[in-house]
């Protein structure tokens, strides 16, 4: 099964965990510099390391726009990525979905690795291991005294962004959210909404990831990640805590959302993830009944445009993908 | 079966019918000037009259305070009757509860028949015949050239108030119902929200009724009546047949509706009556299958803050009752 479709550690307030690293080769000019021809010799040289970890790999220029679009949802590609150049770009991805290696991104290479609940360990070591056995191979950008050379400078040193999905639904409806989110600040982490920088958070869905690589090991960025996630973990269930003595209040709002949801004939992206937020809460908290976390991730992945175009193997406009969205929710919410 | 929990004609626009008439008893002073002592022989008198249609007499003084509360939520009572002076007031009233007179409200006696749907002429021929009853023992207070007289001067000539309780969501939603309300007025009809004079409409119901009683006969009025309500159901089923064309929003919205009625953990009463408004707009147009109108009816009776507490037979705070009812609704919804 793929992984955003389980539940992992903590996975009542952790939706998911990312760790990538930003690699360049030497003997290659920087993506901003790189030739068309430089990128497409660049793509082979890459697929001729056949590292294992089942990767195959798919030029952009293959791929349907849906296909593509299904994995900017699935934050596993960059938006960026997928809408220029595609003749220059492509990736390694294996069926899990949970190891993708972008090739000619902002850098030669992003690779990163995902997993469900919190997973901060176990995937720094599964990364290291995909670096390691590439770095046998080809040479990377490295400067004794800086680290890793990156494109953007922000990258330089480690080259890494780890970074955590956690759903604070209680912290929002408390209001002590922009508490927490200077705290975090503070701590020299980003926080930020799920559809990329400076954007809203959706569905009360917040990404935390290290601002800094430059000067600090990655053991020593990850354990910091964890301890502040462990703190906004404790933070969100005490807020889940206080609101489940008002019980009622929360179950009303838990389960009007439950009948919004199952019963629509038409529902946009936004509303769905809203709804959902609320939901997760309940099957969270053990409130709903009708649910479970698991379906929520189906739901909730599902609902997202290309998704669903993909789901159904079909192209749909604005309007129809709508209607299609409520209709898929309700067969999802029927199944087994 | 109680009369408004079956269906009547028309009953996709009109919900009831009523007809009243107002009495006056010579020998006994007008409501206004009559003393305690003689309203108490007053209610004897009438109780003496014993006209059959299985009426039997109930002293205010004697009813619970939730069953005088639960009469006036089935427009049975009016609020000023049942608020003061309980000493002196009684009703007849039959066990369907679509014949009753109540005795010493603004009239010595308001002589009422309701049934569902839209029902005049039937309607009618009942009251005309328990009038008769009543004249052949009672002397009215009737005078040759104006007719009976009344404690108000609006309803001196026949004492009739005729009404139809009409479900108008579709003209409120095409934002044609203020159209409709003027034209009513300009046929001496009176168009209001149901809970009385000057109130908003809850639920899209209106009531309509005739506004003169002084130089038309009954019969013209009930014919007038009949006119312009066959007029209002016409155009009504315009503005439906209108919406049905872009009916997946009219499908989202009786549905959605019908979600958060199967599943909220508290709800109020004037929700409830909007939403019942859009299913039982669903159910005229065939579009939800989950309930029927009888069963709306009943959703409808027994979401109302007495009869839900008549129905549990216990005293409910304003918070409690909400809680309640929404109970009572997945119960009602889950019923066979």
């Amino acid at each position: 099964m793929n992984w955003y479709l389980q539940s992992g550690k903590e996975s009542d307030v952790v939706l998911s965990t990312r760790i990538r690293f930003a690699r360049n080769l030497i003997n290659y000019p920087f993506s901003t510099k790189l030739t068309k021809e430089e990128a497409i010799e660049l793509i082979d040289k890459i697929e001729q390391c056949n590292i294992g970890f089942d990767l195959k790999l798919f030029k952009l220029s293959d791929m349907d726009g849906i296909t593509k679009m299904s994995l900017v949802e699935k934050h596993i590609l960059s938006p960026e990525f997928v809408l220029n150049d595609n003749e220059s770009r492509a990736i390694l991805i294996n069926d899990e979905e949970n190891i993708c290696i972008m090739i000619n991104e902002e850098d030669h290479l992003r690779i990163q690795v995902l997993g469900a609940g919190l997973d901060l360990d176990n995937i720094l070591n599964v990364i290291y291991e995909i670096d390691r056995k590439l770095e046998e191979i080809l040479e990377y950008a490295f400067d004794a005294k800086y680290g890793f050379l990156t494109t953007c400078p922000t990258n330089v040193g480690t080259g890494m962004r780890a970074s955590v999905m956690v759903h604070l639904p209680a912290l929002s409806m408390t209001g002590n959210i922009n508490k927490v989110l200077e705290v975090v600040n503070g701590f020299g982490m980003n926080i930020r909404g799920i559809y990329g920088e400076g954007s809203q958070s959706q569905g009360n869905v917040y990404q935390i990831s290290n601002k800094s690589s430059l000067g600090i090991s990655e053991e020593e960025t990850i354990k910091n990640l964890n301890v502040i996630t462990e703190k906004i973990i404790e933070q969100e269930r005490l807020a889940r805590k206080y609101l489940a003595k008002n019980s009622i209040e929360l179950e009303d709002k838990v389960y009007r959302s439950f009948g919004i949801l199952a019963n629509a004939k038409k529902m946009s992206s936004v509303e769905c993830n809203n709804l959902l937020s609320n939901i997760r809460l309940g099957t969270d908290l053990g409130i709903i009944e009708e649910l479970t976390d698991l379906k929520v991730n189906k739901l909730e992945l599902y609902s997202k445009p290309a998704n669903l175009q993909k789901y159904l193997d079909k192209t749909l406009d604005d309007y129809e993908r709508d209607i299609q969205r409520a209709y898929i929710i309700k067969q999802i919410i029927k199944e087994d």
